[in-house]
């Protein structure tokens, strides 16, 4: 049977790791691996209400088949709260309702990508989010970049060399697993550069919402002047996946030939997921929820911080990020793999960097979700994490007690030696 | 933009005329065309109960992301139900929860079909169900049929003639728009047949519920032992579909290739509507709700074919399906869409029958939808055809008040001239 198979299953990545890793933890493992959304902070009793009200107010309507792009009330309220949030100038017919952000690139895919073309993107990044393009048979070129972005100069010379370059994916808020920014002047010089070529440009604002520190910054699409850009976002993250709501921005052209796309693959989302979003939208202000995520994943940002500088050997550097759900670590001399092993006997799991990374690269790199685990759980775990280092030979810092008479009594060598000891 | 788009993006029909036909009608037109399930059918009250009785019992994890292939309580109900009314044997590693039937289409169009690949199908077929193969860009061939089924030693000829057949198509219960179906022996030819064959089979058992007359026959998957059939389900008909619950089942090794494809597609089905599904399932006996939808889908059939009868002149000619949903009418002569125009000036809508064909075809033929329109509104609608009919000349015949008397006393041609009259 296998021989019968198209072409393109030959390119999907099993991703075998990554999918364990992201089921719901045995009881004894801590595991900073999944990128589930934390179950406890779902809005459950006011989604429970918002559901009792899509029946009362939309009966059968919420349980027949919507337009493929979805019910004209979500479209708006997605607009609106894309246009306040993104700087962008949306209406309903800018919006496609999608199946989670997932069905939102694998609709860009089957839009536009023949096997052989090529999407650019910069390393390392999600590539499960890749996955759906993986599927259409494309080449995929990475592009470097510094602190504030994308360089320039890489973009222009991969749309110059490689004529078959149709689709470039950023992630200019939070990328993910680096947490990393592009700064408002490499967005605008990212937008004005591509301009100039026939491509378009997908940019993820799926963890957007998640800033700890620091200004907004409106979204690339913003700046688009040409229709190249097409936004995707999700409420699995700010709502609960469950529900399962994603949405596509772009002009209303192009939104025109995602309906039809969306119609074949699956007519239209739930109907009454959608009734069930737009009731709860209507009903609560979304954003003090996700305020109040904001600061409970702030607060185990930041205990992850200080248990990683506690326990952490000093071969270990990693982010503090300003925004998103995790944190990015780097073990200088360290194969991550070895270590999950070494860790996994520990019972303490995080993502091996490699995952990141489609032709090689972030070895000695960890992903640590920020999400998936209460406080109580976060020090232990690192404990863990950095017994598994040791197992390697990577011992944490030794805690000298020291004495402060007898500290002030050595000369300034001695001083120095305990202190970096 | 447009020279951005796939090579794929050719192959779709845009069925303009479909789409705005499937769409809820206006006030006044009256459409047997819309394929809607009829709202005021749907199980309201009970989904509702369900969906508390869903939020009560899994709380959190109804908003959660679930399994790829979906939740196990449902996949293990589906299996059940597909072993009674099927004769399979499937356990819940057998079935994949899709988001509606469609998505079930697209999975095997992305896990089998590479651009000039061959699909063979039996004309006439709801095309839209095919669309999803579109996207891949594959041939279609058509393959003929008696009153048994397809014709084995044609689907034969095309296996041995077309070496790049991958998926064979079929609906043996109550083809759409035909309402046909298969007979035992034809099953059992066809997949002795096609067992020689490296080649997938495609089973929709999306209608099978809809019997009015009869009984229900194993279906073509029962007698498969080399693992080529994926049966493909919904419950968007006998359910509702906004809640949308598809399923596919197949032989284990499939299932979890199926599972792949699945996640790139959007990672899973809405959490919410499968716990609702299967809580409904748990909580109620869905086969008296099919019950009482095929009692009132009969009737709708028998006012329609008592109407048609009344009505039609003699130049039509019209199903009166035994399962399913349409019936299917020919007016011997007449452009079915030349009289959709005279129609649409009636207020009256059904689908023209080229829609059927993807090689041409069908130009005499109407499908009626019985599902749609109320009892009411049904005969009311078939005069308004009827008077389309008669825009273009065809009468209906003269409804000739026979005095009795005056009838008996005429010679015996005279009599039967009045009779034929």
């Amino acid at each position: 049977m296998n021989s019968l198979f198209a072409n393109r299953i030959r390119e999907i990545r099993t991703g075998k790791i990554r999918e364990k890793l992201d089921m719901p933890p045995d009881v004894g493992l801590i595991s900073f691996a999944s990128s589930l959304p934390a179950k406890e902070l779902f809005p459950v009793k006011d989604i429970e209400e918002a559901t009792k009200e899509a029946f009362t107010r939309w009966q059968d309507t919420a349980l027949q088949y919507s337009q493929s792009e979805g019910i004209l009330p979500l479209r708006e309220k997605i607009a609106d709260r894309t246009n306040t949030k993104f700087n962008t100038k949306y209406d309903y017919d800018n919006i496609c309702i999608t199946t989670g952000s997932q069905q939102g690139t694998d609709i860009i895919g089957k839009l536009f990508l023949n096997e052989g073309d090529v999407v650019l993107y910069e390393p390392p990044m999600q590539l499960s989010v890749l996955m759906a393009f993986f599927n259409y048979g494309v080449n995929f070129v990475e592009i470097a970049a510094d602190e504030q972005g994308m360089l320039i100069e890489d973009v222009e010379a991969a749309l110059r060399m490689e004529k078959r370059v149709k689709v470039i994916y950023i992630c200019p808020d939070f990328m993910r697993p680096s947490g990393k920014s592009w700064s408002i002047e490499r967005r605008k010089a990212f937008i004005e550069t591509v301009s100039e070529f026939d491509v378009m440009v997908v940019e993820d604002v799926i963890f957007s919402d998640f800033r700890f520190e620091g200004e907004p910054l409106p979204a690339v699409a913003s700046f688009d002047n040409k229709g190249q850009v097409i936004l995707l976002g999700s409420f699995s993250r700010i709502f609960c996946p469950g529900v399962r709501m994603g949405w596509l921005g772009t002009n209303r052209e192009l939104i025109e030939h995602v309906r039809k796309i969306k119609r074949s693959c699956d007519l239209n989302s739930s109907t009454l997921d959608q009734y069930v979003l737009d009731s709860y939208l209507e009903k609560y202000d979304i954003e003090v929820h996700v305020q109040k995520l904001v600061e409970l994943y702030k607060e185990r940002r930041d205990l992850l911080d200080s248990a990683m500088r506690e326990n952490f050997p000093k071969a270990a550097s990693f982010t503090k990020p300003e925004g998103g759900l995790y944190s990015w670590v780097r073990v200088e001399g360290v194969n991550a793999k070895k270590l999950l092993e070494k860790c996994l006997e520990q019972q303490v799991a995080f993502v091996p960097g490699d995952s990141f990374f489609s032709r090689g690269g972030g070895d000695e790199m960890l992903r640590l979700s920020i999400t998936s685990l209460p406080v109580e759980r976060i020090r232990a775990g690192i404990k863990r994490i950095a017994k598994g280092m040791s197992a390697l030979g990577l011992h944490p810092p030794t805690r000298v007690t020291i004495n402060p008479q007898s500290y002030l009594e050595l000369d300034e060598d001695a001083q120095k030696k305990v202190l970096l000891s």
